[in-house]
């Protein structure tokens, strides 16, 4: 059987998680967007404080950092430093043939840690409950591209 | 036949784009650089402000925000904030085997959306131009994220 | 052989690379985490500034900007703006079947361009010494993008 074919169970797994954090990653962009129009400011280049369909009365101070929209942004960027690293270790993991219940346990556990690192976020839980979850993710990014290079320099 | 192999045209496609995305994003960077240069400020480092073959000419407030580089790293930020997610969706998008119209449609769409969004925000044209660009890719990685998602879990 | 698999020598170079630097990045992470934790300040989020178990005795200010944190923060970003694109450029490139030799010397070089960035910006190098090392790099994913490119168009 192919590896990287979604006939593959491990790469079926990795390939639902790694939507998932596609379309999460995605959503910080629109919820930073629902924020900014909902407090009609936080607005980042010059021209978006002007006056147009989408924003139909402008005032000053619509481009100062406003924190209910830096939050978001600070999730969004979370996930930038995060996601995309989750995306190729995972993928490689695939090619070192795990066993298949470990496979889904990191590639779901990665995901379930981003939501509650989310959630944590989003409302301002405490930063150890957020760093908590932080850090079970990172831990599964690092294990996940360790095994790999393990794999490839034959320490197994 | 191979599904990921450049002879097959719908993975094709998708390198093609993928390709053009990596260069069009690590321009971005370039053109801070050249923002930067032409400025002789925008510097972020306060070691940047000393005296090299490169820095001639050292001058008060070279480290402090200039907003002719400060927008090539909006764009770049915004590249960094999509063309991963582009990556990673459209290489597990072409494992659903598309029609190659629409892989194609979709990739070169993609593209497409992102030279164009550069080109609004470069030229500072109006919030609402810019971000229809925006909107257009996001929906394009958002489409082919939740096609694959249906595709593994078996909701054809 | 298959390509994309660790016993293609070719692709395992890459892999060995790719983790390489996707554990790069995220020691990044820890590394601001370590300067805030020894600085005690420099956080982000409101909520961090709170008294917890990891901050145990809160001061004023401890969500102030501090430049040994910002340094690491921006070591970081400069990896964001740089390691996917490789990451993606790496592994297509693979597929356009390379020499053995050239491969590795592209994907360990720019593994070597990468740590050498890290030294050099850790420790305040000057400006032009950390600019050739990231420029080492960004030629190294420009050539592999450009060569898959003509290899994708039949321009070989």
């Amino acid at each position: 059987m192919e590896r990287i074919d979604l006939a593959n169970p491990v790469f079926a797994a990795y390939a639902a998680a790694a939507c998932l954090m596609v379309l999460k990653t995605v959503a910080m962009a629109w919820a930073t967007v629902w924020k900014m129009m909902q407090v009609k400011g936080g607005y980042r280049a010059p021209e978006d404080a002007r006056k147009t369909p989408l924003n139909p009365a402008p005032r000053a101070g619509q481009t100062d950092p406003d924190e209910r929209v830096e939050r978001f942004r600070r999730i969004h960027q979370n996930d930038l430093e995060n996601v995309p690293f989750f995306l190729a270790a995972g993928f490689l993991y695939v090619l070192t043939d795990p066993a298949h219940w470990l496979a889904q346990t990191l590639f779901y556990g990665y995901a379930a840690s981003r939501i509650l690192h989310f959630w944590a976020y989003a409302t301002a839980k405490s930063h150890d409950l957020r760093a908590t979850f932080w850090t079970i993710g990172v831990l599964i990014i690092m294990f996940m591209a360790a095994r790999t290079l393990a794999a490839v320099w034959g320490a197994f």
